[in-house]
């Protein structure tokens, strides 16, 4: 049987190229070098799509394109949230129409989290964090699902219509209420920027993990059947995801798991002495066989987010290799980088918490 | 197995008392003197209910409570629709907070109803001839599915937590994406009343055919479970069905079944002289044996809606059953009866269908 990806409950999928093949996401190849100022593009983590060239053709061509991403207000805001963050910003500097959401329905149908908590968590977490990273809130549409206007829920009520219970199965395996309104809402959230009142027809691209692409398999399905609306299917970019700092999935629910960017600097930054390296058992045989950097946490840490520079990566990666680094140095390093990160970026957090309660204002 | 009850496909249902028994649903008996006024409740037709002491008592005590109902606006309003429409004008003088919803969601997911159609549908048909036959405008909530407010959608969404599929399946029978989402509609139509925007906590009684009582049951469970609001379950009361002028179900897809309130009374009322009678096959049989009214649509309309006098309808029946009254001088009473209650009906819609408009935009 295929292996089914379903967002609610997929843990880690280390094989993105079988998951290409099976699902039919593309390769980012022949845009690494197109696009290689964003770090991830570059760097082969964002490393499939679909239809990303009609994203590309409006980039080009400077046609009308939006950018639409989704957060679950469920948890803190942590490293691995940084990617999309970066993203975000990324197509809002290329002239993307930007539309992030906040599903709280999804939250509270799937986790129970209460809509009060899932308000807050959005604000204080990751659209405080979302604009000290850089993202200019004055060109931003962000809602919560509870509280959008009718169109977008028209929208989302008759794409009921057009997907069968079959169809729902073989896409996300055993069904629930919960998970069919959930489902529908993201085809929604991803249409509705297409609808008259929030911009007309135009491609728009998300972003998203390997365990996001049933929605936007659903999503390119909908916007096919469903005549009554001019939708164009949407395209989508797919990265891969970091791993925790004990290895295996970065996730708020496990604190030592994460790196919080709303925590205390130095706090947060001290976990990475503790992190699951690529290193040897004994400094001895790393100095004969070197270290496995691909199998590395902390190596992680500098291909993510904290070596931009390739240069200074790539000697990075051959001084593991060849035995010089070790990773009591080398933890300390990422360790002291991600402190300054985060340094900088709590002063930054200031002033961008009242843009973030602005934003949600201007609704 | 137990009958199953389904609002998408059930016809006609003969055998209220078993209905009564399998579904819990309780005797209007001890009610029918006290709400005599109500020719419906008087003559039995409306027969059963859920919970309908906590309404008496709201009635009875000047409290707060609702009634809430829907209509479903693919097709012409007919005969059979204005019972519904007395008993929110009933409802509506006996103090209670009206909100009729037009299901326009459902019609669309169930009977691909466009929904300009719908909105057409529901002024020209329903509302205008709910404003005809009596029903103060400047006193009622009306709304369409597709273009409510987020507390609304909130509601009906968040309701998709406490039930599971299972549950869903015992009530509607083989399940399609577009059932779930009608379904759930259908719960926060009954349940929104309550919501503070909407006047806060109170009973709601829902007047319905039991086809829809699978709602009902479904919206009582989602009411004590959904500890997010604080609702009380619904309260309902269940009348029987005028059959069509050939017998069988009364619909407006089959246009030779029913008489229509919007259009010419001439036209409309020669239709009952096609009627299916209760009479026997010669009018020397019927001398002989009398005429079997409990059979007979034309006798229905005089119960239901043409002979509110009970002493007249009694000798009526009477005559019938001993063989006085033939057919053929009776169905031509009930056309004359039938064309002037059309021809009165049509001078008050000229005004009411403005009345109409004017209740959309208010909105």
């Amino acid at each position: 049987m295929a292996q089914r990806i379903d967002p609610w409950t997929s843990t880690e999928i280390a094989d993105y190229k079988r998951l290409m093949e099976e699902f039919g996401i593309e390769s980012m190849e022949k845009y690494r070098k197109r696009y290689a100022e964003l770090v991830y593009i570059r760097r082969g983590i964002i490393f499939g799509h679909r239809d990303f060239a009609k994203i590309s053709e409006c980039m080009e061509k400077s046609k009308k394109y939006a950018m639409m991403t989704g957060m679950m207000p469920s948890g803190r805001f942590h490293i691995g949230h940084k990617m999309v963050a970066d993203e975000i910003i990324w197509f809002q500097k290329k002239k993307a129409d930007i539309f992030i959401c906040a599903a709280d329905i999804e939250s509270f149908l799937m986790r129970s989290t209460p809509l009060e908590d899932a308000r807050r968590i959005a604000v204080e977490e990751y659209l405080t964090n979302y604009i000290a990273l850089g993202l200019d809130p004055e060109k931003v549409n962000f809602w919560f699902q509870s509280d959008y206007n009718s169109d977008y829920y028209k929208l989302c009520d008759m794409a009921a219509r057009e997907v069968t219970f079959n169809e729902l199965k073989a896409i996300y395996g055993e069904l629930t209420t919960g998970k069919i309104i959930s489902s529908l809402k993201q085809a929604g959230d991803i249409l509705h920027p297409q609808l008259e009142a929030y911009g007309g027809t135009r491609p728009v691209v998300v972003p998203v993990g390997t365990d996001q692409d049933p929605h936007i398999r659903l999503t390119i399905d909908i916007a096919s059947r469903l005549k009554e609306f001019k939708l164009i299917p949407p395209a989508a970019t797919y990265h891969k995801l970091m791993k925790g700092l004990q290895g295996g999935k970065m996730s708020s629910s496990r604190p030592e798991s994460i790196i919080s960017l709303s925590g205390d600097p130095k706090q947060e930054s001290r976990k990475v002495m503790s992190a699951k390296t690529g290193g040897r058992t004994t400094i001895e045989e790393q100095r004969k066989l070197g270290g496995i950097p691909e199998d590395c946490v902390v190596y992680e840490f500098y291909v993510y987010h904290l070596m931009p520079d390739d240069s200074l990566l790539e000697s990075t990666f051959k001084d593991c290799r060849n035995g010089r680094l070790t990773c009591g140095e080398c933890k300390k390093n990422c360790a002291e980088l991600l402190e300054k990160f985060l340094t900088e970026h709590q002063k930054k957090r200031l002033d961008s918490r009242k843009k973030a309660e602005k934003l949600l204002k201007r609704k």
